[in-house]
């Protein structure tokens, strides 16, 4: 196990860990005494889709640890096409870092994996954040059919990061700016970039959402069960995850604090990096049994 | 105007100020270079309604004032039936203070006051808290006639501050743990005591919900015009004024950010105090344009 981190992940070197199914790739930013926070990644994200203005500063006094999931970036093997298959993975991963305690922040698709993980191995996770993201059975997730998320992703003109401007933001100008500001960041990583996810990735994930979004009552009834602090985080116009999501998540999690921000839309954790981090900080910090902070 | 200041609203000295339209009871904790924060009181709440556990912490680095509306408490006057007319009156009082810039607290009907003030005297209000409160056109707002509200203000066991651990608090024994824990600090208050509010008070203030609370498309979209930074709180198992009534501030405020507290009813702010004033506090002290602290 590597023990190689660094300040940044616009610079940290992309590590390989081979766990029991797979061999995953990873990058581990910073570190310090606290509990280590591992990161879940968003739909065809991989290790350079992490922002590293909210990466960095959540690693001041911690290892901030982001993977590839099987099948993502550089990781084998195939990506899973439902939630629980990926979280046997992450599972993996994890076990192969010898990790007994840590806390995570799933955004996205990955906060339905830290939900599943806080299913099936609660003694794992000591505080989890969840942003952006849904309960299984939750509404409208990720119909990227939608006018309007099929305008900006069937734009031959954004290439890249760029169409990540427009759907995880707003439309607002101030959004915007933010969006902007946001790839500008992402572009800051220049050598030993990941492997972009190709179409395969993107319909394994999406077949995990329609998997994830069907109808469940005694899946919602499940989160009940979670007793471990939760932070749930959302922007209020998000288009790929309604925020509605969200309120069902912190009305069904018993301990969660439900946080959301304005102007913003799915990456608002990006749009708001400064509030985002502190809130996060003193959310991670807190030794308290109870969620608030 | 008096300048009489205290630490704690245990003992603060009841005032009274004259305006032009009546005279009002307040009183004035703490002090410091900071914004003055003017509280708005809940549904027959007086004076010594206000948790020392909230004023005191937020009092620590400004002036706390808090004041009873036309004909409640020691007031004169009688209490008008609509949020406008309490509006009014909480402008004539500070003027009568003669402020010309403050933050405010408006908990449960008093965050109804604060909302309209917004509207009617922008220049007024610097950044705004609003606890448990609703927007005009808000949903089962103050409907003390179901069931789950009756049988606590309907039992004659429960006499002075008891029934407010019964309504203002969750079913569950933590909450209802620190509900007792609020009465108690509630019953520090020894002398110079307020008026309780009578049948008088509670019936023009319902008729006030009452208009508040009928549908009105046009006041959700005038939310829309509200710039000032905005906190929004509330527990997630309100049942007097819904936390869904909150989602919709935080959805039609352009420039809110909504917290919503776990295992928590109308009171999160009390039970969560060391939570709660510390967000408020960071909230208040940020002097971005935008509410995210």
């Amino acid at each position: 196990m590597s023990v190689t981190t660094t300040d940044s992940n616009a610079t940290a070197p992309t590590q390989f860990l081979q766990g029991r199914l797979e061999t995953y790739a990873y990058r581990r930013v910073g570190g310090g005494i606290k509990r280590p926070l591992i990161c879940f990644q968003h739909f065809t994200g991989t290790l350079d889709n992490w922002d590293p203005a909210v990466t960095d500063p959540l690693a001041s006094d911690r290892d901030v640890i982001l993977f590839d999931g099987a099948g993502v970036g550089q990781s084998t093997g195939k990506v899973p096409t439902t939630v629980a298959g990926m979280t046997a993975h992450a599972l993996d991963f994890m076990d192969a870092l010898c990790l007994i305690s840590c806390d995570v922040l799933g955004f996205s698709l990955g906060g339905m994996v830290a939900q599943q993980m806080a299913l099936e191995r609660p003694s794992l996770v000591h505080r989890m954040i969840l942003v952006a993201s849904a309960p299984r059975g939750g509404d409208d997730i990720m119909h990227l059919e939608k006018p309007s998320l099929a305008k900006h992703l069937g734009d031959p003109t954004l290439k890249g990061f760029a169409v990540l401007q427009k759907i995880f933001f707003a439309a607002s100008p101030s959004s915007q700016a933010a969006g902007g500001a946001f790839i500008d960041r992402l572009a800051r990583r220049k050598e030993d970039l990941d492997t972009p996810s190709g179409t395969d990735v993107a319909a394994a994930q999406i077949a995990a959402f329609r998997e994830w979004e069907r109808p469940n009552a005694a899946s919602l009834a499940a989160l009940s069960g979670i007793q471990l602090p939760t932070l749930v985080v959302n922007g209020v116009h998000d288009e790929m995850i309604p925020v509605s999501n969200s309120y069902r998540l912190a009305e069904h999690l018993p301990n969660a604090v439900l946080l959301v921000y304005p102007d913003a839309g799915h990456g608002a954790l990006f749009q708001y990096h400064e509030s985002f981090t502190r809130h996060a900080a003193a959310f991670l910090t807190s030794d308290s049994q109870f969620a608030p902070y």
